[in-house]
């Protein structure tokens, strides 16, 4: 095995759904997916490293060592929809092409087959460069039933967006499911991707209260998510200002 | 194992053909070999994943995920040839040198061996940089025997073309057929390379109809050819325009 | 496997402590290992060959081959502590940042654990880019009490420092120690990085005199530290020099 | 595996001599090698394949398909010595340095192992980017017993050459001897590696000839030593003439 799989807790789940919310455009997937498995008060049940994380360690302030880890964390009999859920959480993924497939495939064998996993969702951002004031949430799914059930929660399918497929374990784990015959989508929340986009991922959250008939406290989020409005304001006001002066000097 | 295999179907073949036509130059090959299992009504029998092939997937315009794969096919008794084939499609290749060779190496121990293949053809395009009016079929076989068989069918074996040999899936199964003690050929149309050939296609679609005794309708495929053809032309004629003027301004 | 382990002892051992001392930043760590294994008289009981070292062998002045390999020595019983040893001990580190996961993973899985060790001590150098007078020597351990037993023994652990964590075998065998649940912590001088820097080994050797309750003949050591030392007055005189030409220039 | 050997022939061998001559300088030691089991009539045992190699076929002039691989032969009773010898011949090496390793320990396991080898020469060439009036022949050993026994046929081993070591299968595959506990040495002919160096074989031949007590018929080497004398006279003396202008040039 490429990677090392440790157990720390041995759940029954029922046919849980996978929600992968790993690093990637803006955050958005993983501000998502940490924020719904601290709300919910998921438990932790795995470690995994892998030598196609970096192979390094972090320290956090006192001293302490922070490998490069995913970790998996599960729920079960989430809100109305009285799912149960596995998250797949983490700071890093995979750093070669190939490394991005070997650790999915290894978790979709070892872990999310061996839960029977019924449905996959794998959150991120979709980048566009631009900061939008309402940002759409826009998926890919594995068949057509699939996309026919989450449009009517704000999953919007637009042809030719994103235009460049999905890279990264959002789009490799999402083809595995596939593979496998699985059903499921990669819900993506428009970002510029130029920062931690909190807003974006509140949109996202939207659809994922809906999925499973939850409601959030936002309070933190929400926070979170003026400061980047205000940082948005920010740069729309200089963009605008350097447009008129640009005016100015044709003039 | 660095790919994975799902089965669709089981099929009893009688020492099948192989025909390999994945993305390559000119797409001649890919061109050849999807046409022909459409026209014949090849069977999907397996789909192939590979941590080698790229980590992402593409978006249809229903916004349905298509993941990285190469599909299997197959046709029993096709012809006058009666042969039973099977097809290795796909829109991928492997993204690494070793990823190329542990593809095939696995794809050929696992199925084509598994199968009992008699005979590999490899399908490709001989790359030139030139739009030439009557392409030609070039070969590369596993050994005199099989030269001397295709030759009469319109494949030509001339030395030094391609002088830096194949590279990629085509040379790599072509090796590992002669490897296997399996005879076997890659027959490549003669194209400039610029864009996808279905006119050196055609070409090569010649010698697979006397290969197998078939007949194709050829009618989608002409109008396109016919495409290639005024593309072709016009490019020719700018070519020739610009010799005349940097003629007049050295004159 | 990706590495080969030939043993030349089978030592009994009782919950040793492992001290990896691999070439790093300014060698401190290297330094350090060499140093306590050679005067304490530990026994040589594997060499690991490696797929991820370099695929070449250096020659000594006898014209003898010195292949790329990591050794293996053990001490019992050492000091006052009455501890057993591990060291890990080479001059070479893996070549690719997944080949630096999978050496120490096998070396972890095939030896440490084998061997059943209670303590991973990785050693190294803390690159600062300046010369200093006092070294400090800084931690990062695997937990909190690990951390709070290492600091009367004049280990610091600095908030920040390093900032950029740890790579290389000494941050990945950390990570792996703190994974199997094996408490640790990596040990670094401060070092400058400019040089083989046995003054700041020196610093590290005072805690490892102290961890182990030895005593060592620093006598060789204090003559290489003493040269170190000329070296590194000769730098910051020399730099003083260039200040002051550079306020002349400026006045 | 990430090698696959097919044998054509299961000899019988007695502690045999392995004697590798892939390319490498100079292609020094692929000259000897391949001279000697064609000149001792060397039998073919088996073909390896490997992911490691490049992913291509070369193709002969009558359009057969040469794919990468490296080949096998044995000799059994050969000269005065009587010694049996395999050699490891090729037209590639190992495209990566992990690669590198792969190959050599699988042939090492699968092969050199199995027919309980019990010496190993590499052999290769010494690049010094001179050309040389009378090539030196170099050598590394395993051990000081081998070095003993091998300096009295002609080969010197010389403090700090080579300096930078030996890189790739030469390097390797003693490194590995070594590690394995088999005596060996690597013997390199001197050359300017500006080209394939005949003059410099027939020096390392030289040795190869007191070493298995035989005597080659070397008219055909002889004619192309001649040759490169000739290349080599040019050189030298468009070389001087060059720098009898340069002098007039400042005088």
């Amino acid at each position: 095995m490429e990677s090392v799989i440790r157990y720390t807790d041995e759940p029954e789940l029922n046919k849980p759904v996978l929600i992968e919310g790993l690093p990637g455009v803006g955050n958005v997937g993983k501000v998502v997916a940490d924020f719904m498995a601290d709300q919910l008060g998921a438990k932790h049940f795995a470690t995994v490293i892998s030598k196609h994380f970096p192979p390094q360690i972090l320290i956090d302030p006192s001293g302490i060592a922070i490998p490069a880890t995913n970790e998996l964390y599960y729920l079960k009999d989430v809100g109305e929809s009285h799912l149960d859920i596995i998250f797949l959480l983490g700071d890093f993924q995979a750093v070669t092409p190939d490394g991005q497939f070997a650790v999915c495939n290894e978790l979709m064998d070892e872990v999310f087959l061996k839960h029977d996993v019924s449905t996959v969702f794998t959150l991120g951002g979709y980048g566009t460069g631009q900061i939008v004031e309402t940002p759409r949430v826009l998926g890919a799914a594995t068949d057509m039933e699939t996309k026919n059930k989450l449009e009517p929660y704000g999953v919007s399918f637009v042809p030719g967006e994103p235009a460049a497929g999905i890279v990264g374990a959002s789009g490799v784990l999402l083809g595995l499911a596939q593979f496998h015959g699985i059903e499921g989508a990669c819900i993506m929340g428009e970002t510029s991707g130029y920062f931690v986009d909190y807003k974006s991922a509140c949109y996202v959250l939207d659809v994922m209260e809906k999925l499973f008939g939850v409601k959030f406290d936002r309070s933190d989020l929400e926070l979170k998510c003026q400061q980047i409005e205000e940082l948005a304001e920010k740069v729309r006001t200089y963009e605008a200002s350097k447009n008129k002066d640009n005016l100015g000097y044709i003039g």
